[in-house]
C-alpha cells in the first residue's frame, strides 16, 4: 500500500498557484519506538501555508522544494509503538497534505470529542478558535460598548473573533469582500455592520460604520486595510496584528503611510502568533466550547473533497474565494 | 510696558523657516481674579513644535496664525491674585514664546528648586525626563542584559532615556547624526555604542553595534530610522514610538515597509505621550533627582540667549543641529 502526498514543486512569485504543487506517491511510512501511524481525515487549509512557501524568515522556516506542504490534520491511529496512544484514537497531527504520516507520540495531540465532528478541532476549537480568543481577549482587550473592527471578517478566525466580541458587550464592524460575504457576516454571524472592501470606498464606508471610531482592530488582511483603520482609530485604542493576507502574495511589501497615528492616538500596535499562548489553550477551548454548545457561537465549513484539491483549494482561500472554515475531506 | 512675543506668521510647507514666525510687541497682560502674571525666565524649544505649526490633526489643534507659540516655560510669580502664588514663586508655565503672560494659578506648576538650576525643570527634570522614564520603565520594560536603542540620542528624551536605560543594566545603543554627536553620546553619556545614521550605512552598523538583536527600540526619529529597525527587533521586542521627527517636516508621510516584522517577532509598538502620565510626574521627578545628585545622570543644555532667537532655535533643532537640550534664556 502506497502514501498519497502533495509537495512543494517550486516557489511563487507573487500569488501562489495550483502548479506550486505535485500530487505524488510513496512508500507508506512506518512507525518505530515512540511513534505511530496516523490516517489523516481532515486537512486545514489556512492563509499563513502562503508564508510557508516562501524560503523568507519567518515564524519557522520553509517548506524544501520536494517536502510535503505543512499543514494541520485531524487523524486516526492506525498503529501505536507508544503506549500512549492506540489504534482508533483520534488525534490534531501538524503531519501535513498526506493521507497517511508518522510522528512522535507526543506530538499527536489525542482528542476527545464530545457530539462535535471532528473537523471542528481544525478551526474553531483548534488554532483559528484560539487565535481568535486570545488575540482578542488578551491583546484587543474589548471593553463592552467599544468599537471592534474585524478583517477578513467571513474567515476562520475573523467570524470567531466577531462573535466573541458580540458576547463580550462590544458593537462589531466586519471587514469582506464582496456583497454575498458582507450579508453572510450581518445576516448569520450577526455583526453589527460588515464594509465591502471591494467597493472601492472603505475610508468612507468604514467611517460610517464606526461613528464612534475604532477602539480594537483584529487584523487580519493588513497593507491598505490596516493603513485606512489607522486613521480611524481612537485614543488608547488596540491593533491586534493577526495576519497579513494583502502581504502574503505581494511581490513588493505595501508602505504604511499612517503609522503617525499610532503616535498621536496612543496606539498599541502588538503581533500575534497564537503558539504563545500554548499553556493556556484549555482556557479556550474550554470557552469556545461553552458558546458553541450554547449556540452564540455559529461556525461555517467550506469542504472541497480529496487530497488533489488542496492546491486549488488554497490558491482560492488566498484570493479569499472562501467561505467560513476551509478543509479538505481526505477520507 | 510692552510684552513682547514671537506668534506664528505662516505655516511651513516643508521644514520650518525663520520667516514663519514674527516678534511684537503687545500691551502687558494683567492678571484678573485667580490669575497671575508671570515673567519668563527659560523657554524651551521641543520638536513637538513643529507639528503645532500644521492644522492637522495631532494630540490638540495647532496653533492659530498670529497667535503665540505654544512652548513651556520656567517663570517667575511678578503679581498675584491667587492665594496660592506669591511674587518671586518659581513656576512651569505653558505661556509660550513671550517675555510675560498671565494664566490661571492651577496652571503653574509652583518648583522648589532644591539646588538645581531652574532650566533643568524644562528637561531632565520636567517633560523631557519625565517622558524618557515613563516611555522606557512602562512601555519599554527593559531587562537587565538586554539591548535598548535609542535615536536622536543626544537630544533631550535621547540622552535620558540611555542614561536610565545603562543604570536598569541594559546594553545601550544610540543613533545620532555625525561623529561629534556619537563621540559625545558614548563617551560623556556613556551609552556602549552609537550609529551615525549620516553614515550611510544603517543598517549594516546597527547590526554591527547590535549582535543580539533588539530587545527596546525608544524612538524620536521614526521614518527610515524605525523601517531599519525593525529588521532587527528580536522576538517579543518593544517600540516606544515617542517622536517622528523625520516625519514633522516631511511633506509626504513615510512609507514603512517593514511592518512585517511585527507579526512575525510579536513587536509590541506602542505610541506615548507624557501627559497620560501626569498622575505619577513625582514619581519620574524623584527618581530623576536621585540620580542626578548621585552624578548618575549627565545632562547638557545648548542655550540661545534672548526670545528673538527662539525661531532659528527651533529651526535647527528640527534639522537636527543642537546638542542637548534646547533653551533660549529670556532674562
Amino acid at each position: 500500500m502506497q502514501n498519497l502526498r502533495v509537495v512543494l514543486a517550486s516557489r511563487p512569485q507573487g500569488p501562489a498557484a495550483v502548479e506550486n504543487f505535485r500530487l505524488e506517491s510513496a512508500p507508506m511510512p512506518v512507525p518505530r519506538e515512540g511513534e505511530a501511524l496516523v490516517r489523516n481525515l481532515w486537512l486545514t487549509l489556512d492563509p499563513y501555508m502562503r508564508g510557508r512557501m516562501s524560503d523568507a524568515k519567518s515564524y519557522v522556516a520553509g517548506v524544501g522544494l520536494g517536502e510535503v506542504m505543512v499543514g494541520q490534520t485531524v487523524g486516526e491511529v492506525l498503529e501505536s509503538r507508544d503506549p500512549g496512544l492506540h489504534p482508533g484514537d483520534k488525534v490534531v497531527t501538524s503531519l501535513g497534505w498526506q493521507l497517511h504520516g508518522v510522528d512522535r507520540a507526543a506530538a499527536l495531540e489525542r482528542i476527545e470529542p464530545g457530539g462535535v465532528p471532528l473537523s471542528y478541532y481544525l478551526g474553531v476549537l483548534g488554532m483559528p478558535g484560539y487565535t481568535a480568543y486570545f488575540g482578542l481577549k488578551d491583546v484587543g482587550q474589548p471593553k463592552p460598548g467599544e468599537t471592534v473592527v474585524v478583517s477578513a471578517a467571513s474567515g476562520a478566525v475573523g467570524s470567531i473573533v466577531g462573535q466573541l466580541a458580540k458576547i463580550w458587550g462590544c458593537r462589531v464592524v466586519g471587514i469582506a469582500g464582496g456583497k454575498a460575504k458582507c450579508d453572510y457576516v450581518v445576516n448569520e454571524l450577526g455583526f453589527d455592520a460588515c464594509v465591502d472592501y471591494k467597493a472601492g470606498n472603505l475610508y468612507r464606508d468604514l467611517k460610517a460604520a464606526c461613528p464612534d471610531g475604532v477602539d480594537v482592530n483584529f487584523e487580519n488582511v493588513a497593507g491598505i486595510v490596516l493603513d485606512t483603520l489607522l486613521r480611524l482609530m481612537n485614543r488608547n485604542s488596540r491593533i491586534v496584528l493577526c495576519g497579513l493576507v494583502s502581504d502574503y502574495s505581494a511581490t513588493e511589501p505595501y508602505g504604511y503611510k499612517m503609522i503617525r497615528s499610532v503616535l498621536i492616538n496612543r496606539i498599541t500596535l502588538r503581533g500575534i502568533i497564537v503558539f504563545d499562548w500554548h499553556a493556556r489553550y484549555g482556557e479556550a477551548l474550554h470557552a469556545l466550547s461553552g458558546y458553541l454548545k450554547e449556540g452564540r457561537i455559529r461556525y461555517r465549513e467550506s469542504v472541497l473533497d480529496g487530497l488533489d484539491q488542496a492546491p486549488r483549494g488554497l490558491v482560492e482561500l488566498l484570493a479569499g474565494g472562501n467561505f467560513g472554515k476551509q478543509l479538505v475531506r481526505l477520507a
